[in-house]
């Protein structure tokens, strides 16, 4: 049976999250509706990045396998019609056997999106963090210096966050202005994998940092300290996109 | 009796355009009810530039007079619990007395917002013409060369246009991707006024260039026919956001 890879792009603005759930539509639901109405049987979709309630991609990875052979632009063109707008198949194509999204993904892209202007920005509120105070963008950058590296997270992972080892590693952490004297500003969080609510509590430290409620070096210190409550507060969902999903040369871009 | 100016922002999905119509809701109701109900009067809207329906706005500047002597800010404030969120005012200030925003204007910076990939994109459906052929970026940035000046811009006016005069300046229209290597393509276009349509007339005739459908130097030859046929297609209003309004001196900024 062949094993289908899928790129894939969403507002989650509508959707629960990634995964199904009792109550309300979630990503995961709406792609396994619309390749069943194209395959004509059930499938279980798998995605490297099992995104919150509220959180966008921009290059999500999925997996599934079919008894059914299709070219892979069959995919692309014939789920278009099944899926809300909110949805689109960026790119399909058939991977290796034993190719999983979600554990062979060898490194994940987030992107954090703030508003930093006085005013809220109608144009910018479904998908960037409205904060009105000017934050301090030097000092943001140096304290996320502090978080690049192989390090203990479990100051920065969710309440409920079930993972025994709390230890990952982060690539990069950049701010990022992408249109100058405009008021957007990006973090780019690149890791090799990520616990519950982590870049939403990394943002939220960080913005902190910004504020001048904390020193740089402080955040350090919330690191080591291995305490949830040492952290800043979590950044709302809809600033968050994961940007892209990196694999291991074994199975290639 | 003070003038008072705004700065507004709005997402232009939802409305009619800037100007009242008979069904729908438009911008200029929607903030001369937030006035209304803020200062207990009617109040009659002028915006700098009339935008269609379904066009964005960062910096529409808006003139009205009151009786009531406010300090501005009262309006930036007050007027939020009255609008919907998909207009905002970002700043408002008292103006000369003969200040009157469509009037007064000297200047209109207009950027146009393309997404230029193979697959349509969810966070930018809203606020991006989502072209699917590549584009020549350079054809377009040599052909644009061409509309910079002042010139007789009859092929791109609207075909219900009722301005007698069709002469119009325009300072630079210049192509931006605002980052690299990713598909947004902004189209920037800055006047001392524009025609109805005239904006989303020439980002869809630099498309077709863009396209390769037509030469860049056909460019001069479409503006100097003064002929609407020979341009190309409207582009979608939803591409379009009102950038900056400026007025003159005398004003101020």
């Amino acid at each position: 049976m062949p094993t289908y890879r899928l790129t894939v792009a969403y507002d989650g603005s509508a959707f629960v999250g990634w995964q199904q759930q009792a109550h309300g539509a979630s990503v995961q639901e709406a792609l396994q509706h619309a390749l069943r109405m194209l395959l004509g049987h059930e499938v279980f979709c798998r995605a490297a990045g099992r995104t919150d309630a509220g959180v966008h991609a921009m290059g999500q990875v999925v997996s599934f396998v079919s008894p059914r052979t299709m070219p892979p632009t069959a995919f692309q063109h014939g789920m278009r019609h099944y899926l809300p707008s909110s949805i689109a198949v960026l790119a399909a194509s058939i991977a290796a056997d034993d190719f999983d999204a979600r554990f062979s993904a060898s490194g994940k892209l987030y992107r954090y999106q703030i508003w930093n202007a006085p005013v809220r920005s109608p144009l910018q509120q479904a998908t960037h963090w409205h904060v009105r105070f000017p934050l301090d963008r030097q000092a943001m950058q140096e304290a996320a210096q502090h978080l690049v590296g192989r390090h203990d997270f479990a100051s920065f992972r969710a309440a409920n966050c079930e993972r025994k080892t709390t230890v990952r590693t982060l690539h990069r952490v950049e701010l990022r202005v992408p249109v100058a004297e405009e008021p957007a500003l990006h973090i780019e969080v690149e890791g090799t994998a990520f616990l519950k609510y982590m870049v939403r509590n990394l943002v939220g430290t960080l913005v902190e940092v910004g504020k001048r409620r904390m020193k740089p070096a402080r955040m350090a210190e919330v690191l080591a300290s291995c305490d949830r409550t040492q952290a800043g507060p979590t950044a709302p969902p809809h600033g968050l996109i994961l940007w892209r999903v990196d694999f291991g040369p074994r199975v290639g871009y």
